[in-house]
């Protein structure tokens, strides 16, 4: 009973259809017809204009979007537990030609308007101090918790007074919406880009870099090339995001996994680091109770040495959800 | 009839079964046992150790392999229209930081000794010019010419000589080995590198770099990452790669192509601009004579104001290749 | 008798009295007095506003100024001689982060807008090929030759009817002046920035960028202080530009420079392989006519096999260029 | 009365003679006599071998020393309050192409070995996260504290244990040399390579990069003129140098300072926030007695609220010194 995590499940039965189908001649990189197809595709779900790319990771997606907004000498503001700071082995470093991550806290790696005045305000107008250009929050956050459209509209407020750019790493973006209840256009609100992940949601390898702001793309088409990431048989990349839209299966697979995850955080109500709000869970257990866990047969990852995380996924059995749950409560 | 490219040619069914082969859950990353098999897998078909990456394109694979090979501040030298120089949208000073491609020229897109001596002799040894660290050669070239072991040999002994790396771009590789009739370690040389394309070759979406130097991998991992190339669900790149290897398809598909294009070739023989050691045609021919065969149903492109590029594919269907053959012969 | 260079020459006394003039406190970096007035001096010489920084090399003028012009995905087209292509140890790829030198061809180092365009115009307009996003042009340029202003003009339209930027690489751009005997807004016609040297003719570390294009040195600002150039102590880098401009003894320098070259021109002329516009020559002679004048005491570089290359200098003595002219004659 | 930093001070009369001593012709860049001689000088110095180059500031010092022990996709673990961290514009970002600067804490702004552990051993080995390559640490700190030889011993040797290469920046070295009261080679202990800096201590505009693992030069030749600070007329760049180590004016100056230091630290005893251990005093004080300092005349910056910096440099005025410690014991 896997709950290590999202990132490497099954792929969803409507991709491999559409990979399939996607499976005759048209024009080579992005000029097939799918990829055409996306900008307008992605409009109509967010329901303003936007121009999309797909890329083969979220952390190309969140370096090229940054990229767009910052220059070599600039600054990106972000959690210090950021995937971007400590999951991306320096990919911002690389993308973005030795621009800073500049760390704020935040409780269950989310940021909030003090949390970035109080990187920010220090910093001196001059050139000894590298200068922010932009935000870059995590919906859901690293710990599994959304950002409310109300706490983002009051960063993208200070994003906007501070004329800094504004960027969603969206890995688990479908769960974010899913749990919120709302739209994709609200649980995004006014970001300049999303980085809207569909592989940890039963994808192959197929994420969407969404330019709100569409002039961005413009230069993020030719750092795409530029960093190996325009793959020639391009339809395959289109027609995933195009399966995962239809019909809503990213909503679907996201609801599933949050359910699961809301299962089992009802028995571990006690136990739970963070409030569950997507479908991650930070438990705290101990080491004896961990092994126990193991000796059911549920397979997690230690999260330090006094707690655990367990990821549901689109394609979690309910009756491993439920298993796991009685498993914690249990204990 | 598609002679435009084989770089959208579809998937080869071998592949798609390796795909659904794979989609059961396993390690994130390449921690799967497919990816963990691909060292041993290629070590076996070029008769010695290497260590393999997969990536997605034929772009991240060269720039790849030559990061691991020169520093920032370093060189490369290349012929003046090799992929890495014209058509990889500067890749190279990405990934390498800003080193140099130095330009040598060569007739058919191929390098020689005296070629390569002619742009490195030149430079003076001080700290005002880039000095030389690696060279790349592409195998097929770009006008679809086979180096012969011979040549590769003549190369290598120069880098040694020098203290320069080698890398091989093989985006058509297998058609190099198919036209040679050598083993595939014969094709290869003693390069340092080598970018084994698949994607042409009937794959989806996954390339090799197969390192002889291994030791050149350990850097190249963290590169890999940092690039975002290291996808999460791995172990369908390394599926693509097996499939490939298994029964030698690659040498199949390769040998389809390069036939499809020595038919057309024999018909066509006094319009070749450069010998058919491939699945490329550069075929003399007026705009006058490029519209007729648009006309009767041919895609290709101009190549210039005076010829036109053929080319065949994996998949090249007998009969279109025989028209093709036919329509040449009879302009 | 020394030929060699202008680059190691002494230095004006006029720069050494300045030096210990601004030897008393001021505030550190670029925040002195003497700084805070090269804007308007510079604006008074050239009859324009301009927003001027000091840097302590032509390598760090040229890539700063070209780095805020050129994005690390772009391009500048440049001739194949120029100083950023052979003689700077590939600066241009470290500061514009990899983006790349685009040559072009052109008598005596000089760029036409018809060799800028073979250069740019088979570029397509696609993401595959590094776009150019700026020209870079050397007056007087690496063998010696001033742009009259009409050329400058036939580039400088050519760069605003393709929206790119424009430099000039200035090492001896007071040569170029004395020369053309017009004005220093003449000679520099409506380019974006302008490095201009001052160590070549008399100065002893401190260059000047000057960006007609004031927006510009917003950003260079930040880059300057990013490339460690941004020295503690610049009232000594300013006081030096004050005191070249100060009585135009850069003019009377380089005039005196150019005087000299074109006493010698005057007795080479049948063996000058370019016109002499500034001063430096290239002289045809054979390696034993070299040996005859190293015999006599002249000091100068080998130009190839069949020339020598002669430079004079602010401080070359009169008797020392009669000499070289008259042994010259003598050969 | 001038106690806001020691970085604009004026220049040494030492340098002044050394400089116009220089201006006689000799190669260029680094080809002089003075240049060449530099190795030697300093291994006397230090009584062993090093490699040194001249560059113009600590900055570039700095970034070009780490540059030769760090790859792009590597880390270098160095104190949160370190210059290259929070004072040099992101030029460690520029200059090691985007690797990481990993922030330790610590008392003073010095570093432990338990700090560094804290920093590097949550560190995964895999690709995923930023892998640590060397340790930076500043003698004297930026609060003015100086490692005991000791002190260094314990962080070598963990560097050693690591692997991890090891810089110091020694933009303040003199102060601690003069403070410690051991020789350079103790204060520096098994550092890699050494910043030592000369400007803030008498000099007019050149640092020395000293390399003890000699090697680390070779590739740092070429950064430097890569990075345009290789000056043409570098005989001005190494007579400073000379100047400054000729009868140790370099330590004379530094002891003035340290003294000037220690007589107002006597008088601030019980405000410090920190042991003054070379030039620099933090002293608490009150928004109201800053204004009475200053209203005395005494220029120094505020740091932060409730308290003062106080600089002395080679040239502060006993008088000054005293009038500053009686003033500060009267608050």
């Amino acid at each position: 009973m896997q709950f290590l995590s999202d990132n490497a499940a099954s792929v969803h039965p409507a991709i491999w259809e559409a990979l399939r189908a996607a499976d005759s001649p048209d024009s080579p990189y992005d000029g097939d017809a799918l990829s055409a197809g996306l900008d307008e595709r992605f409009a109509e779900l967010f329901g303003r204009p936007c121009a999309v790319l797909w890329v083969a990771t979220g952390t190309a997606a969140n370096c090229l979007a940054l990229a767009s907004m910052v220059p070599p000498h600039g600054g990106v503001v972000c959690h210090e537990e950021a995937h971007i700071e400590v999951d991306e082995g320096g990919a911002p470093g690389f993308y973005l030609h030795g621009a800073k991550l500049m760390l704020a806290s935040g409780e269950g790696a989310k940021l909030t308007p003090d949390a970035i005045r109080a990187v920010i305000d220090p910093i001196r107008d001059d050139v000894h101090q590298v200068q922010p250009h932009a935000i870059s929050i995590t919906q859901a956050s690293e710990y599994g918790r959304s950002y409310l459209p109300s706490e983002i509209a009051a960063i993208s407020d200070l994003a906007r007074e501070r004329g800094l750019g504004l960027h969603m790493d969206g890995a688990r973006f479908a769960n974010a919406v899913a749990f919120l209840g709302c739209s994709p256009s609200e649980a995004t609100g006014d970001v300049d880009a999303l980085s809207f992940g569909f592989i940890k949601n039963g994808g192959l390898g197929a994420e969407a870099i969404v330019f709100f702001d569409t002039g961005l793309a413009d230069v993020a088409r030719y750092r795409r090339k530029r960093a190996g990431h325009l793959q020639s048989k391009g339809r395959f990349m289109a027609a995933q995001l195009h399966a995962m839209l239809d019909g809503d299966v990213w909503l679907a697979n996201a609801r599933h996994a949050n359910g699961a995850a809301q299962e089992i955080a009802d028995a571990a109500s006690e136990r739970l680091m963070h409030p569950v709000e997507a479908n991650e869970l930070f438990v705290r257990c101990t080491p004896a109770e961990r092994e126990a866990l193991r000796g059911q047969g549920f397979a997690f990852y230690d999260w330090g040495e006094d707690a655990a995380r367990f990821v549901t996924a689109w394609n979690t059995r309910d009756e491993d959800a439920r298993a796991l749950a009685k498993a914690i409560a249990a204990l």
